[in-house]
């Protein structure tokens, strides 16, 4: 018999190099607390008998305003200097109801655009980019900002910083600086250049929903769409087998459909989520892809592998209400 | 032992509602003339000693340049009244490389540009997207074309019949006009008014490659994002299971991820291609979604199963030399 540990909430801020020794306790606290309080969003909504995907948009939505993450508030640049995010956010029932959307500059919370474009009964769409994405936004009442919103100091200096080294859209994401607080010839403190936000819920009903938002990696081209919001790439969500977020080089994701596999290991070879997520992760190591996944099963079973040396997560269960949060 | 084929080429000129008593033997000749040419073209290449790839970017330029398909010169028209283009393309190596595109209005032939991402080693990205994608090409020296170009007289027709019918993008592409030549209340005939292009190969080398190319559906949003550039939806390359193209409804194609389902059912329930390909789009119509595959495997054993009442379709293989093509 399987454990039921009821509603359940895990998420990811990103993964990517984060060097245990040069993260000064004081700012791994920071990223933290930023967890458990994106974990307390979502978890009441779940507690007081909401759905799952109000619950990851909560989550989500607390990552994308907190200027650490990089989705939302805290996006990277592209190389043409501008912020472009993109999300998806997927339903578990039986139609495998699904919201997308890419290429926007001017929507403050790109995850509610994916849940409006998935519960809007007038939209026949999935996925959306663009500036027509956008005015679908606005003419749903989506909360716009100017571009100028999503500048920060930090994400800037990344952006001039990788311009200056020639790397550009050369380093596609996962030759992160070295953090190192005592050399001035080292790049400032940035233990997340890259990564993702995500959510997976399972609700009172055994409904999961997934969700994820990005806003890509430093310096990537313009016009880049990465995995974040493609459908069995960087999100997936069955009732039957599991919801999955994923994080990391967008393109490996894409290329072996990550968050598909990890649900197709358990539909075909019936594996139970742990295997299916860490082998999924383990073979994505094998061919060169860096990065890691949060999935939970609608029994509440949590899987958070990562082959990065880090990744920000951490899960909430009703058993014992606990925000838990994790970066190594 | 299995029986090898050797060098094989299958293709799908889009599924749809195709009704043969209302489709003249001679407008049905000009549909699968156009798609023995696409074979021949794509053919001469694997029997030359050619690439997989190289083959199926042939035989979609092939069906890209002719107005009677919805790729390239034949797309539809968006809502906006606009031709808007999208593409992917993958190889079945172990590193799964794939290029995508989408958002186009000015490539002439979307299928160059996915294969030009794929290969160019100072891309690092898989997918782009709008006018960077359109800059690109055409720093790639690809061809341009003027937006009108795609303009054709029967699309026009299409776009301004639903507009006037209130259909637009309420109409998910699948609500197919009824083909009567004989009451001037019908539409005219119009036996694709959706669909897509794809084709499929393995060569000489037992290297799989897909392709896939589409205008979308008749009034889509503008905007709108399809299963068509979406690597696991649309398209999916795995020389260990199978080559797949996707043609249909592609809001369906994506929540069910389909190309990548074919694949995972040979890879993880040990189905043969026959069928993995033939439940999956059976399981598709289950829920409710229309459209077809074309797909093969390395040993050249073919599959192009739809639940559609057609789908333009054909294949030629190296045995025989000879172009089987197909509607019902």
């Amino acid at each position: 018999m399987t454990n039921n540990y009821g509603p359940t909430l895990v998420i990811s801020g990103g993964a990517g190099t984060i060097e245990r020794d040069n993260f000064p306790a004081e700012e791994q606290q920071k990223y933290l607390d930023a967890l458990k309080e994106s974990l307390r969003v979502g978890y009441k909504i779940l507690i007081e008998g909401g759905s799952s995907i109000d619950a990851v948009e909560a989550s989500v939505i607390s990552l994308e305003d907190c200027p650490l993450f990089n989705a939302g508030k805290g996006s990277v640049f592209t190389i043409g200097g501008k912020n472009e995010l993109e999300s998806s956010i997927m339903l578990g029932i039986p139609s495998h109801t699904a919201g997308a959307c890419t290429l926007l500059h001017t929507i403050k919370n790109p995850i509610v655009l994916a849940k409006t474009l998935l519960l809007d009964p007038e939209n026949p769409h999935v996925f959306l980019g663009g500036i027509e994405a956008e005015k679908y936004a606005k003419s749903k009442g989506l909360e716009m900002v100017d571009p100028s919103y999503f500048f920060t100091e930090q994400r800037w200096k990344q952006h001039m910083d990788g311009l200056e080294k020639g790397k550009s859209s050369e380093n596609i994401g996962y030759d992160a600086p070295q953090l190192n607080f005592n050399d001035a010839s080292q790049p400032e403190f940035d233990p997340s250049p890259m990564g993702t936000v995500g959510a997976v819920a399972v609700d009172v009903n055994g409904i999961i929903a997934a969700a994820t938002s990005t806003g890509g990696f430093n310096n990537k081209k313009d016009g880049r769409i990465g995995d974040t919001p493609l459908i069995a790439c960087g999100t997936w969500a069955d009732n039957d087998t599991c919801g999955v977020s994923g994080t990391g080089n967008g393109e490996y994701f894409i290329r072996f459909s990550v968050a598909r596999d990890v649900s197709a290991r358990m539909q075909y070879l019936g594996e139970n989520l742990h295997e299916a997520a860490t082998t999924v992760i383990e073979n994505l190591r094998k061919v060169g892809g860096n990065g890691g996944v949060v999935a939970l099963d609608k029994y509440g079973n949590v899987a958070m592998p990562f082959n990065t040396s880090g990744m920000y997560r951490g899960y909430i269960r009703t058993s014992d209400g606990i925000p838990h949060a994790y970066i190594f």
